[in-house]
């Protein structure tokens, strides 16, 4: 065994090459530049653990790093995981997998990159499947045996042995280890963030309602069921298409199907201008009667995907072949985005169509190393074909890896259990990526109301109907409630902006889980929503819940009910309402519901909510809200700031720009709580 | 890609050598002798596929070997699968796994050995976790690729392609792959159990009802309860005690609890004078205050499982350590079996608490492959203390792997749904391996009595009790059906012992899935048992079921109703029946309903029971029934005839043998149905 150096790779961020790493890893896929001067900004910090403990091995082509636990130490992160939040005990085998209904560490985006509550993060940048053994084996040698007990006769024999370490199992001769300080878990997911590029700041737009229509649709009846959002007073801002836009899906052309879509560039013109930005479906295997088959062949892989090829995005051109294909056909079609599906890959459970791990790719990779990739590079490739037009995408796929959270997309799942929706929105916040808990179906109205309230309040609030036909007002009884929820999620687009702006500033997760504000809370079914929001979501079948508020004093985000905070208080929410809580001194940002998000240069009434008696303060983000002129230092931070004096009476005062005539917003209301 | 040779071993066996095996694998750990001469009697055979279409190759440290398939072939075996009969379209992660819960491959005995419904088998000899794509990907340069269809448009899109190959892959450089000859799936299995060393004879008592008693019971409560059997008039030859009767348990010290077992002699000689033999549970893991514990621990592995050592049971001078522990405790004692648990390991799901894959053990192998076959180890060790006393044992054991056939031990699992236990009994039969269904408990009357039905015509009929305190009569308005069922256990013990017999002269599953009896048959809820039994489980909630009769005629075992059968049928059986069917001609030798096994050189007198018009004639085997004299050429075949004359009058007689003196069987009487 060995104890590595560790070398200084930014503030607060340090490295290890441990034996031989292998070319392709997610960070070099994801290829984002640090963002160095917001590094900065947080501080040094210092090596979190002793470097003395952290040990290396190789074991049979395996490399091997050991690192110390506490006996108290949770872990969290490890991607999109579904079913638990502290890892502590249990083994991570993180395999992409899009079917994860067992809780072994597999799920569309596997990330390891864990967040120990001790403040501490590691980082193992490999392409290669890793197992994290999170305190779930026990050495031998070790200093802390775990206590003996007999369970003939120890009535508190417990099945799980306490472990005193971490052990990270990599295939292949070695790999590149990073450490992250905190101090504490949030700042450690900042570095993480801001280490790979910081988060992305979706177009207005994104931020909208979403709804995904029938898989066989025409232009027509898109166009129909779009103007049902419009007619029944329901915001929508993008309109997906399903497999069936190609004029052949399974594999794809990428090719518009003529006889549904024959006028590409007017119907996305025609949608336009009701507000609807339109997103494609797409996943990455290409068929034999695509146009771009046959340039695209002798760059594929091994192995076909319902017979379509597997081309290999890690060669150049290969990915120019796809970008100019789809920049010739979609983009200059007006088309906003994609929905990339299936580049997870079922191979073990239900049915089996991804390439295997043994394929063999023309850049000399292997089926294990690209599947572990493979969202991450669809998503580089597509993010790339918008950036040239300086045009901003949000879309959605299915799987992804280390390094993401610069690329506009958000994860979502086949999978339907709502708690493990909820559960997986808290953990994608530990990891650099982004989660939409879809709503596609309910059993009951209650349970539709449920969804929509949560969606409503994640990074992409989408009813995805491609299969089910619904719509928000399917359950008619429950209508006013959803369009409620709706309208809300247009109300608060100031405010979920400006916390997507501290994702890209900052690092810091728009949504996130409770661990990362209070250390070592390893709740999964309340979460954080931008600066001052607590969400605690209902679940079907519920009339109460509990809900851990933090130290402090909170208040009802609807009826301003004041609340002591440092505990944990039982609310009885009817239907119409899932419990939000705002912190004292905290500032909401609302605007009017419209139809859809204004667009670059369109100018809205601003209603600022400020919650109880303390001091409060708020960076609003402005910018056009479409393109990347933010990257280029063309944006603006509007200070929203209350006073309270002597005699408990609040000001509310927002800072002026200079060039006023660029300021998304205009006359400001105030409301005090 | 390489075309290997393939080089005959045995009739109709051949094999070849990929790159450089690992020395390690389950056939060396195993060790049996193939049994040639039985071989030489089924003949040659033809090598059954063509040479030139198997192909293999080396990616990334990993072997692949590539095996074509027809479009309608099924892929039969692979272990002790729980969630399906034919493999074909899914890929298989041959992982030993205690908790399979998921249609992974993943199981307690993952035999990398596959039994092609066109009759040839295919074995790859490894150590090595293998994964097996059963036909579940395509290779982009096929000559049958999968018809290309369009999800958008083709109502019968399906989401797993056909492929056209088995491709096999094998972590490493190098394996050995053998290739079975048929012509028939249960030939294919027959090759593979005799070249294995051929199926195990139980002692008879092993054919017993067998009942495990509560975790903490002390020797007078083992003895009260068991006594109970004798007094309600059930059957029953062994006794489990559970983790209780050692000093310290989990993990083990292998010594009695002297508080609880304070004559562990006279214990055993008190049961054994009421004809109950002793089974003791344990594991292989080494408690700290066991006396072996100084010996072993630099003979044993970098972790530790519930803080016991796990001993390298590779090297000789470990085994030898332990059989002379166990030899002196436990069979001096008088015990006649062990029951072997969590050889498997938990490690991804539920509790963690196995040793990891990267663990490294004093041999040189690592933890990967020492979990892969330390059900062999633990199975074989404990084999060689019993054959050096020249005593037959009888026992269960939570993990296995390719060539177990020659083990005496059963397999059983922690795993409760009852059409998942029958599922395995089906599946168990291609594989070489032995499994019970055993009982626990029952939500109901009706589901005590299906799984007691079920249980006694399976290869180790137990109620096992350790936490559950159930007895047999646990539901007292089914009493008398289950006491039927184990009475009709014992009364059948001829016909069953015999069917071992087959399975150890001439490799024939004792218990078997209807693939070994119509080829391409994937029915998992029906088995044959012996040469004539065909058995066809109930299910709690059924009052009817759909049986599938093979071509012939059959009868209603217990009412003698006649069947036409190449079909299926629907029975209506009460509570109180299994429906089980014999073939016309089938002859079924039955003894009386005695509380235990007859000891050996008792003498029972038979009834046999023939169905139908035609001739019959089963060989029935006899012997001591309790040492190893068998193979030392010491028994007995007993040929049971039944003549048919052109008056239709059946006649039937049993051959005589020369030393009558020593035969188990007495007075014969025939019942003709």
């Amino acid at each position: 065994m060995e104890t590595p150096e560790w070398i200084n790779q930014a503030p607060g961020i340090w490295s290890t090459v441990v034996g031989k790493p292998e070319d392709l890893t997610p960070l070099k896929v994801a290829g984002a530049t640090p963002r160095l001067a917001a590094l900065r900004e947080m501080g040094e910090g210092e090596f979190p653990l002793d470097p003395r403990t952290i040990t290396t091995e190789s074991v049979s082509s395996r490399t091997v790093i050991r690192i110390p636990l506490d006996s108290e130490e949770a872990i969290f992160g490890l991607g999109l995981q579904f079913l638990k939040v502290n890892h502590r005990g249990r083994t991570r085998y993180l395999r992409v997998n899009s079917d994860p209904r067992q809780d072994t560490g597999e799920t569309h985006a596997p990330v390891p990159f864990y967040v120990s509550s001790r403040g501490y993060g590691v980082l193992v940048d490999t392409a290669r499947i890793v197992t994290i053994y999170c305190g779930s084996c026990v050495r031998r040698d070790t200093p802390n045996p775990p206590a003996l007990k007999d369970r003939g006769r120890d009535p508190d024999w417990e099945p799980t042995p306490t472990s005193d370490a971490v052990e990270i199992v990599v295939p292949g001769e070695g790999v590149e280890v990073f450490v992250f300080a905190g101090p504490t878990p949030l700042e450690v997911v900042r570095r993480y963030n801001l280490f790979c590029g910081g988060g992305v700041i979706p177009p207005r737009w994104g931020l909208g309602f979403w709804h995904r229509v029938s898989l066989q649709y025409n232009h027509e009846q898109v166009h129909a069921e779009s103007m049902e959002y419009r007619n029944r007073d329901f915001p929508c801002d993008v309109i997906g298409l399903e497999p069936g836009w190609h004029s052949k899906s399974y594999p794809c052309s990428y090719e518009w199907a003529e006889d549904r879509f024959p006028d590409p560039p007017r119907f996305a013109e025609k949608m336009a201008a009701e507000g609807f930005h339109i997103n494609l479906w797409e996943h990455a295997y290409v068929s034999p009667e695509a146009k771009i088959h046959a340039e695209l062949e002798p760059l594929s892989g091994s192995h076909t995907v319902w017979g379509g090829l597997v081309p290999d995005y890690t060669l150049p051109e290969a990915r120019e072949i796809l970008k100019a294909q789809h920049e010739g056909t979609h983009l200059a079609a007006g088309v906003s985005g994609y929905k990339i599906d299936e580049c997870d890959g079922s191979e073990l459970t239900g049915c089996s169509w991804m390439f295997p791990a043994h394929a063999t790719f023309p850049s000399g990779h292997d089926g294990e190393q690209m599947r572990q990739v493979y969202g991450l590079l669809l998503q580089k490739m597509t993010t790339e074909i918008f950036r040239k037009h300086d045009r901003r995408t949000w879309g959605l796929v299915r799987a992804s890896n280390a390094g993401a959270c610069s690329f506009p997309y958000v994860l979502y799942s086949d999978l339907y259990d709502h708690r493990e929706f909820v559960r997986a929105l808290c953990n994608s916040s530990f990891s650099g990526l982004l989660w939409t808990p879809e709503v596609r179906s309910a059993a009951t109205a209650e349970e539709w109301v449920r969804r929509m309230q949560v969606v409503c309040f994640s990074p992409l609030a989408m009813l995805n109907a491609w299969s089910t036909s619904t719509m928000p007002w399917s359950f008619p009884d429950v209508e006013p409630i959803v369009r409620k929820y709706l309208k809300l999620r247009m109300r608060l687009m100031p405010y979920f902006y400006s916390a997507f702006a501290r994702y890209y500033f900052e690092g810091v997760p728009p949504f996130r889980a409770m661990a990362l504000e209070v250390p070592a809370c390893d709740l999964d079914d309340q979460y954080m929503a931008g600066d001052s929001m607590l969400v605690a979501p209902m679940f079907a079948g519920e009339t109460s819940r509990e809900v851990c508020l933090p130290e402090g004093v909170w208040f009802d985000f609807e009826t301003g009910k004041r609340f002591e905070g440092g505990g944990t208080i039982r609310v009885f929410p009817g239907l119409e309402t899932m419990p939000v809580f705002v912190r004292e001194g905290g500032l909401i940002p609302m605007m009017p519901p419209l139809p859809h998000a204004p667009r670059k240069g369109e100018r809205v009434p601003l209603e600022v909510r400020h919650y109880g008696n303390a001091p409060g303060r708020l960076d609003l983000f402005d910018d056009d809200g479409e393109t990347f002129a933010y990257q280029r230092g063309d944006y603006r931070w509007r200070t929203l700031e209350v006073t309270v004096d002597s005699g408990g009476t609040r000001t509310g005062t927002m800072s002026e720009v200079e060039e006023d005539r660029e300021s998304s917003y205009g006359e400001i209301a105030w409301m005090f709580t």
